[in-house]
């Protein structure tokens, strides 16, 4: 699945193969959001996580930030 | 704050000091989720965790699985 | 890497990319640790988990209990 | 319990209520550990944690990165 880009916001679900998988992958996700200081909205039920990127810094438009982050999170 | 009971739902919003205490906590929270195999949608912007309780195999209702986890996520 | 079997106890070490993907799989594996309710003695150091399984119940042998977790662990 | 330094390291165990609470505990520290880009050698088993902290590239003494992070540990 690829990400989409609507409404100024670039969104993505990632599937996983069970909760603990997910849980886990979040985990490793929030080092990468840390270290960039820029935080999605995400969201989990059960073996999903949807996550969205803007930058409200920017008018909540998408900027290089989101770009980066979504890379990131795809490299985990 | 306090459980808010609307639309056959249970929501609650915790708030913490950072975003690495907010995914500490839902790491905590999952083992509980996990053991009552009762997994919620919830959702994680920065220091903010929104969980949102109901029973998809009772038509959605609200049911004793989601006022037992909702006390488990609030002792932990 | 194999597990090795040594003074009536089996330990591996996993290596992973880096500290945050050795962290993440930890959560993953406290999972299946808690389900199985069977707790090695675990140590980090940066991007290595050494991973050590006895069982103190059975007079600090080996058992099935070990056996079973760690065919779990190395299935994450 | 306080740190206890000792053979150029400083020492600490950290006691939880439950597996869950010291592995989510873990988490939040990873956070700090990888802000200051100083990971210790840290070992669990069950409710317990305990942290050794020495700086590899100071010849294994203690320094004031040690501390750092032994205090930053503490205010989680």
């Amino acid at each position: 699945m690829e990400w989409i880009e609507a409404n100024n916001k670039l969104a993505k679900t990632y599937i996983f193969k069970d909760f603990a998988t997910a849980i886990a992958w979040m985990v490793a996700a929030s080092f990468e959001i840390e270290k960039l200081n820029h935080h999605p909205e995400w969201k989990n039920v059960y073996n999903k996580v949807e996550v969205i990127l803007t930058t409200h810094d920017a008018a909540n438009t998408i900027t290089e930030k989101d770009r980066v982050l979504a890379k990131k999170l795809d490299a985990i």
